[in-house]
């Protein structure tokens, strides 16, 4: 990236288009400043005159004003519905709020859905959008980084179960996505950090090279410098955004995104939903799947250590909950979505920057990354 | 049909198989007797070990064993779920009990849900199906007559708001649909008249031939006599498989499969869910919509009354509820999912056997059909 770009890219003036490539159901990921209030960019994918804005206590004060602002310029028939905060709030009562807002207003088939938050809203919003009059239009703008670089791209949309997460839900791509880096700004630390386990994550699965660009400029992210951030979240988006239009409704490599998550979902389900962000969680699980393949022979315990070195440099938890015993990761570990025939099946890595889907893990070689975790050592 | 068939048919050695033309989601419908006890024609669709029966209160003590029996032959891991009877259960609580049944035997992605019931059951248990892990596989064995010639083919399953019907659901086709005439032996007679008028339906839209020989064998299709009951179920599977497989997602001539749908929606929410049966609604709503159809100018009052005396025929109701005013009406109708940009979407007949999607229609003219029924009128 030229400094001429970067001037323009901080002045507001630029903006990055990927698309995902889905045939008729294509969309473009716009990455820029200044976007959210560029209403030109997403009005466009409104498909009737009836909005309704989705977002959460923390997020309305901030961008609900400007969002519908955007909106208020044009013959429109907008309504909002704000959600409390928090992953403990991603729950088949909140989809029905949102069904209610919609039946309230008399929206019709032809409304649109903005989920306007980060992945939990993007998720429950997405959900309602897909199940209101069996499948409404959605235009997802995240406003956290993880969201902006996972879970508003590629359609998953979702609520928990009070035994597993995501475990309710359904595959149905946004129209549009609107990533502004704006909205990072004012991102707290945790939740921001909570990012940058998704963005190592891409770099572990399927880009070595991005992996040693991510050790160079882990600094500059964590500083939120613009021109590593943009990088980091493009390359990101384009991962995912290929591994989508390859796999959309995941049969074969898009269950690689998973890489952390099977560890990292019992991590969030036995700790309660929203006291571990999902980024944290899944940095933790990643070191484990790391372990995991190390001891499986794939990677060398240098890798590991650099897995671990990275996560660390990133300020992520690197080990499981001090009171989580390997039991309960065994027993939330068997509910998660990749089981299949009763077996669990683990995303690790066939080596650094690329991971690898088994059903064949030795039960004594889980376990004994299970214990060398859950005894709290590092 | 010919007598060698026919007793083939009696004897329960013969099958037709229609199939829905859906790509790789193609799937067949199999029509005949004894075929729910014959496991090995729906074995082969399931895609795992475990699979989870949900049926209703009325329908397990007839049902449940024959169909847990053909499984049990097998090494499956098979569960059941009992809902209460009726269309007020077809709601997210009882979605939301099917999900809870799934996560408690830990079911997989790999499970089948097998929905063994009338319209209420598919439409629940297939919404289930749609969202649980974000699908698995489905397997419909209708046990009315209503569902096996229109709701259990086609891939719409939902569950009712308390402001209007079906708002909450998916798109979600099954791997077969098994239609056992032998289960319509002990359907009891307002069910089996309400499944006729989704027959009648057929013919109203799209096959005017066909409407000549329902005229001509109501009285053999009310004594349940098995040839015209083949004859009238194939017909009414294949303009269904026609249509599904021509416009899935309804953007175009699925939603004339909804001839007087939009009047019965209407009475069925008025009147509380679960009091008139839905063919009962949708039998006086394609009355209505005759008379609207004439009112337009497009049908003769000649029609109106072929129209009507089919209807009286097969013993269904031709008008509306005695004490349903038009203003009920119109704001129900108002938040029906054709409507789109706010503009009430009917379907109508351009003549007999050619139904007609108009957004276009005058308010009076509407006004007029709805006081002419609601003052009781015939």
């Amino acid at each position: 990236m030229n400094q001429r770009f970067l001037k323009r890219l901080q002045q507001g003036r630029c903006m990055r288009t990927l698309k995902v490539e889905l045939g008729k159901r294509s969309y473009p990921i716009h990455i820029g400043r200044g976007l959210l209030e560029n209403g030109g960019l997403w009005l466009e994918h409104l498909t009737g005159p009836q909005v309704m804005v989705v977002t959460n206590e923390v997020l309305a004060p901030i961008y609900l004003e400007p969002v519908t602002r955007a909106l208020a310029s044009r013959e429109l028939d907008v309504a909002s519905v704000t959600l409390p905060d928090g992953e403990q709030h991603k729950t088949l009562g909140s989809f029905e709020h949102i069904i209610d807002a919609l039946m309230t207003r008399g929206f019709g088939r032809d409304c649109t859905v903005i989920a306007l938050g980060g992945g939990v809203i993007g998720d429950v919003a997405g959900f309602a959008a897909a199940s209101y009059q069996r499948g409404v239009s959605l235009i997802q703008i995240p406003t956290t980084l993880l969201a902006q670089v996972d879970s508003a791209v590629g359609g998953k949309t979702g609520v928990n179960h009070p035994k597993g997460k995501n475990m309710i839900g359904a595959f149905h791509q946004p129209r549009c996505v609107i990533a502004d880096l704006d909205v990072l700004d004012t991102l707290g630390e945790r939740e921001y950090r909570a990012g940058l386990a998704e963005i190592i994550k891409y770099a572990l699965i399927a880009d070595r090279e991005f992996l040693a660009w991510l050790e160079q400029h882990m600094d500059e992210l964590l500083a939120r410098e613009p021109q590593a951030l943009t990088h980091a979240i493009e390359v990101s988006c384009q991962t995912k955004a290929d591994i989508v239009a390859a796999d959309e409704r995941e049969s074969g490599q898009r269950a690689l995104l998973n890489l952390g998550h099977t560890f990292g979902h019992a991590i969030e389900t036995a700790t309660g939903y929203g006291n571990w962000l999902h980024g944290e969680a899944v940095a933790a699980g990643m070191h484990m799947a790391a372990d995991l393949s190390q001891r499986l022979g794939l990677i060398s315990p240098a890798d590991v250590n650099r897995v671990r070195q990275l996560l660390e440099a990133a300020r992520l938890p690197t080990t499981a909950p001090a009171d989580m015993d390997s039991a309960t990761f065994l027993q939330l570990m068997a509910s998660d979505k990749k089981v299949l025939n009763k077996k669990l099946r683990l995303v690790i890595m066939a080596k650094l920057g690329q991971a690898l889907l088994r059903d064949d893990i030795p039960s004594q070689t889980l376990q004994a990354t299970l214990d060398h975790f859950c005894a709290g050592a590092r």
